[in-house]
C-alpha cells in the first residue's frame, strides 16, 4: 500500500515554508491547481484565490516570508482515495514581529495522479486580526447577550 | 441504501435553528456526544464545548434564539460510513439586530448507529467580529507588509 498523498503533501509544504525548500513541493502540485485560502486578504496578502502551479509556488514563498511553523496537531481527519481534509491546530510565529500566533486551520484537498489539483482552506482569522490589529479584541467587544 | 446520516443531521438542524422544533433532531443526537464550536466564547454563548445530549440540545436552542438560517452552500464534502466533513458558505440574520451575515464554516462529524457522537465547528468568526463590535474592521487594521 502506497502513502497517502496527504501526508507526502504535508510534509514538503511543512519544509518548503520552514525551510524554504521547494524542490520537495513543486512536483506534488497539479500544473492546473486550484487554491483558495479563505479569510481576510486585505489583511494578509497571502490569503486568496490562486489558479496554476506557478501561482501556488509564489504563495507558498510568500507565506514562507512570513511565518514560521513550530507544531501542528491534526484534530480530525477523513481521507478518500484522491481526497483528504482535516482540522489542525497551529503553533505559529509570525516573523515580522517574532510574535508567536495559534490557529486553527480546516482543509479539503483533493489530488489527482498523487498532485494536488484542489485546495480549500479556511482559517479561524481571531488570532491573525488580534496580530494585525496590535492589541487583543477580547476586551474591546460587546459580547452578544446570551 | 439507506441516507447518510449527515443529510438527516443537517436537516433537522436546520429545521430546528429556523423553526424552534426539536423533536425531529432529538433522536439523532447520541446521549454521549462530544460537541465544539471553536470561535471566540467569551463573544458569542453559545461557542465552546458541550458534552451530553441535553446540553447539546440547550445550545441548539442558544442558537435558534439568536439566528435564522437563510441558505447555505455546501462547497467541499467529504461522506465516510460513519462520519462526514464539509465546508459550507452560510447567509445567516442575527436575530438582536436583525443585520445579515455571511460565513464560512467547516464541519467534522461522526455518527454512531446514525445518531452524532461528535461534532467539531470551525467558524471563520470575521464577520461575526465585526457584528459584534457594529463596525467593519477592515480600515481599522495596518495590514501586514505583502
Amino acid at each position: 500500500m502506497t502513502e497517502h498523498s496527504l501526508w507526502r503533501f504535508s510534509r514538503a509544504l511543512h519544509r518548503a515554508i520552514n525551510e524554504r525548500q521547494f524542490t520537495e513541493i513543486e512536483p506534488l502540485i497539479d500544473e492546473d491547481v486550484d487554491w483558495t485560502i479563505h479569510g481576510p486578504v486585505d489583511l494578509f496578502p497571502f490569503f486568496g484565490a490562486r489558479r496554476g502551479k506557478a501561482a501556488v509556488l509564489e504563495v507558498i514563498r510568500q507565506i514562507a516570508d512570513k511565518v514560521r511553523v513550530h507544531r501542528f496537531d491534526r484534530e480530525s481527519i477523513m481521507l478518500g482515495v484522491e481526497a483528504a481534509s482535516s482540522m489542525l491546530r497551529c503553533s505559529l510565529t509570525m516573523l515580522d514581529t517574532n510574535k508567536p500566533v495559534r490557529l486553527r486551520v480546516a482543509h479539503f484537498a483533493q489530488f489527482r495522479e498523487g498532485r494536488l489539483s484542489s485546495l480549500r482552506i479556511l482559517v479561524d482569522s481571531y488570532e491573525l486580526i488580534e496580530h494585525a490589529i496590535g492589541f487583543p479584541l477580547r476586551g474591546r467587544m460587546i459580547p452578544v447577550s446570551a
